[in-house]
């Protein structure tokens, strides 16, 4: 009998038809890596991305020359524009706004063929080193109420270049699915006394049923309603609600766990394609101080990274109801993920 | 400058990136359609799929053979089943219930080449004639709360099989993106007293330029905050909250305009992979008369057809936001649409 689950962090229905059996080696490749030509993010062709706004280990020599490690560029075309007001206003019972924001490439190395599952732990720690400081940087433009980090890996994932590089885009709006959680996690506080993602948390390290990996500060899940099959979940174990503040301490238990889960879902599943995306508290600075979310905050929600394989195509059905139907069971996803020999 | 815009009704933006200025031949086709093969779905093959629910056209004839026009059985591979009890309970924090539901095909012709774009007026009507008979044969249901209608062209879109055919699937939750929907029409009728959907489609008529096609009943528009390039609104001009009510009259008029929409999309880009789906009330009779949804359903809620064609890949930025970037601004895509020689 399929089930259906109920996420209590989005507030939404999944189907999952275990009986529909999904096991690894049953998901078709939706797409041939692209490969060759010229790639604007290989060392040595600094002059053909935008100048840049950050890097890191190019000891002494200017900006927009070889021998980085992480270089954070802006996209060249970017979905939003860095200069400009908001400009809001109604037009009839429509809405607009100036599509201001920002819109930034991190380079995660020079190395065009290192995928982040196979690069050495010192190296990602770099790059979520650097995903804290365009964080803070950005965060300090009041003009922007969301900043989302994400990264497209593979063609059939959106990813259009196939150099490592993570996106991202900061929004005048807080987005809709962040406003969800956010206002889940508020009621739960409300209710409890407790944050929504602990509890979940607290709950799946008992079970250990759904448990992929943990270390001392981070714990990867499949989620017991997940959307798609093999999506994983990673959170700090311990209450923390802003990426922008994590520690260089939890950056290195971070990268050990975010490196281990890359690396079995490549082994796992024969190198997918991914979206993996950060979820963290929208720009605080920007909150009115009376609003609903001003005053807890900082104790209801959670950031975490959420890590979508790409194994399936999202039909008319989901799109019409914003539920999901998922081939693989949770257990059995985590289970195949835990067995992977690394 | 990119534009953000907000949809009222799904309380959502979406980023207009007119700048990346896609026109109809910048998308590249997603996948060929796949042909040849076995089709359990041809006249002939009536033994290969479950015993049939329902057929129009076979004059004398017994179930499951030939001489049929359209004909409706259960899915193969049902993603919910229509046995059993929905056993909704708690596990901890977690919800889950049987996926109880029903998933049925409705194959829309005998004939496995003819696309609905292309399929006379006349036939058309059967299959939306037949649309309206499963609805309010489900809706007797009580489990069920909503019923889906829903068609997937194209690989890329989801389909498994190149047969024309429609899915229908019941499921005992509303789903979120009906919910939101409603609640948006609900309290946009409390605020006004109108309903927001007349309020649009109104506005929409009188600027009419987004209007793609209007007949006297149904009228198709490029909405204003699209998600996607090219996506249509359909929906009947005059307030009418549910589809299986629809009258024999507006059958015809729907027909005419989801034929003519399809078919300008069809010429215009290529053929391309696409999703639709139907809009339409929950099922009231299993709404208790002392909720909310109660009291203004028929007056603030209005059935419509969401049409979306697949040309671009939805990636990391749109699952962690819930909101899209879209690159081709509505206007654009109506004008192209309009243009396109029959």
């Amino acid at each position: 009998m399929p089930e259906l689950r109920h996420d209590p962090i989005q507030k939404r229905w999944v189907i999952i038809a275990s009986e529909r059996g999904r096991r690894p080696d049953d998901f078709p490749r939706l797409e041939a890596p692209s490969t060759g030509g010229f790639c604007p993010f290989c060392e040595g062709n600094e002059s053909k991305t935008p100048p840049e706004i950050a890097a890191l280990g190019r000891h002494g020599r200017g900006p927009n020359s070889p021998g980085w490690q992480v270089r954070v560029v802006p996209n060249k075309f970017p979905a939003l524009r860095i200069e400009g007001d908001l400009d809001r206003k109604g037009i009839g019972i429509h809405d607009r706004m100036n599509g201001v924001g920002a819109h930034e490439v991190i380079i995660e190395t020079p190395d065009h063929e290192l995928g982040m599952a196979d690069m050495p732990v010192e190296d990602l720690k770099k790059v979520l080193w650097m995903y804290r400081e365009r964080l803070i940087d950005l965060l300090r433009d009041f003009r922007f109420k969301y900043i989302l980090i994400f990264k497209n890996y593979g063609a059939a994932a959106g990813a259009s270049l196939s150099h490592p590089h993570t996106q991202i885009i900061a929004t005048p709006v807080t987005p809709l699915t962040l406003a969800e959680e956010l206002s889940a996690a508020r009621e739960h506080y409300r209710y409890k006394e407790r944050c929504l993602f602990c509890d979940v948390i607290e709950q799946e390290v008992e079970s250990g049923e759904r448990i992929v990996l943990a270390n001392d500060r981070i714990v990867a899940i499949a989620p017991y309603a997940s959307r798609f099959p093999f999506e994983l979940f990673l959170a700090p174990r311990r209450h923390h609600h802003s990426f922008a503040e994590i520690s260089d301490g939890m950056i290195h238990e971070l990268a050990l766990a975010l490196k281990e889960a890359l690396l079995r879902i490549k082994k796992c599943l024969n190198d997918p394609p991914f979206n993996f995306l950060i979820h963290t508290i929208p720009n605080v600075r920007v909150i009115p101080k009376r609003t609903a979310y001003w005053d807890t905050i900082e104790v209801d929600y959670h950031w975490h990274i959420e890590i979508m394989p790409r194994l399936t195509r999202i039909a008319g059905f989901e799109w019409g109801t914003g539920f999901y139907i998922n081939p693989t069971a949770p257990e059995e996803a985590a289970k195949y993920l835990r067995e992977v020999e690394l």
